[in-house]
């Protein structure tokens, strides 16, 4: 068995999610269809370094899979690439040790959330930015992302019912910025893992705080009661963007 | 009759393009429908200063048309954008003279033209940019592109089989650039009018340039010979946009 380890982009628009599940179009299973092809009609399990529900997008998610033989990764590249649905692109593969796994491997992740708040919206993005056409503040929110850096338990930034028990994570990176040629709000989260949810949470609570509707201290808040009930609403997934892993 | 001119955006992907026809969903036939609720059940009907084709896009598209009362501009733009369909924006309307005429007034439009020459492309942008995945030289394609600036008979970059009998138009600005953060190229036209196709006729001939399977003198060629067997092919709809239009 030799084990392959590829970077793979899509459009979420259209996915119930990355993950596997009956009568529902994923990640996984138009790539395992594609890789079943390709390999010779014997089925090829991936192992994703995360999941990500349905609407989100992805410019570097990592898989893992195995392939009984040795391939040129280049050529398997364009061949999965080429055979994979037009929302589904890998944009590169690698071989690697047979040792190393997508997901127990450690890494952190960037994710971007992406926010139209132009009045009207860019219809154009209207899979690809969450549209929020109130007043929003840059500092507040920028002072408010902040708090967030560090580890912390982030029980209040999860959706409840989680079955994770330990929710204490590492945030590297909490930026809020504004493209200067979209005019979109580009929110920034690096770290060595996030909860079900918790990117969403935080930019929910992130927005409310630049309304004026929560003060910026509301981020201390959630962290130290631990009470999802404290925290913003979940943003709407459609904005959301797994845009690289890092592994060390 | 109070008549009023509105600056509209739209995705064109799920549409057949931009004027009513039968059976099939068009930008049109949304905002009439529209503007039917609104005026009390009875028919209103739009012009638009251009036509735009499947799958193409437009920031500003615009239309004219008349109501039997005066309305607050702002007002009547929040209405009908908030009831249009998800795809159409109605950026601003303002009140104009009735003599005022979306088609006939004279004006300039600019249109923009993206490429996508990533290998993958970006997923995201697949019914936002053509994909290009072939060598592409971005300083024949501006060398070509100077050709096209001035008054010329655009015969050669017309679909053939026309109806309009004079095919003389006047090309103000021809650009091609990059775009820094994408990498996408980008091709920027202005001018007095436009052909049936034309724009995506002269892009599919500069993208033939660029890869070197045409000469740079392609362009002056097709111009003087008016032939559009020797132009490239028409660049798919989904990476044009309807940018701006200015009257005079």
């Amino acid at each position: 068995m030799v084990r392959y380890k590829a970077i793979i982009s899509y459009d979420g628009t259209l996915f119930s999610g990355f993950q596997r599940q009956p009568d529902a179009r994923s990640i996984q299973e138009e790539i395992e269809k594609t890789l079943l092809r390709l390999n010779s009609g014997t089925p090829v399990v991936i192992h994703g370094a995360g999941r990500t529900d349905a609407g989100v997008h992805a410019y570097g998610q990592v898989i893992h899979f195995d392939l009984p033989q040795e391939r040129d990764p280049e050529k398997l590249r364009f061949g999965l690439d080429t055979q994979c649905p037009d929302d589904i692109d890998i944009v590169s593969i690698e071989l690697v040790s047979e040792d190393f796994h997508a997901r127990y491997n450690k890494h952190s992740k960037t994710y971007e959330f992406l926010v139209d708040a132009g009045r009207p919206k860019n219809p154009m993005m209207r899979n690809y930015a969450t549209h929020y056409p109130y007043p929003l503040s840059l500092v507040p929110m920028q002072e408010a992302a902040k708090d967030l850096v560090g580890t912390h338990d982030f029980t209040g930034f999860t959706a409840s019912g989680t079955s994770v028990e330990n929710k204490v994570r590492t945030i590297t990176q909490a930026r809020v910025s504004i493209d200067e040629k979209t005019g979109f709000y580009v929110f920034t989260f690096s770290g060595n893992g996030f909860l079900y949810k918790q990117v969403r949470n935080m930019v929910g609570t992130l927005l409310k705080i630049g309304n004026g509707r929560m003060p910026i201290s509301q981020v201390k808040t959630v962290l130290e009661s631990c009470d999802r009930k404290l925290a913003g609403p979940t943003a709407s997934g459609n904005g959301l963007y797994l845009k690289e892993i890092k592994y060390e």
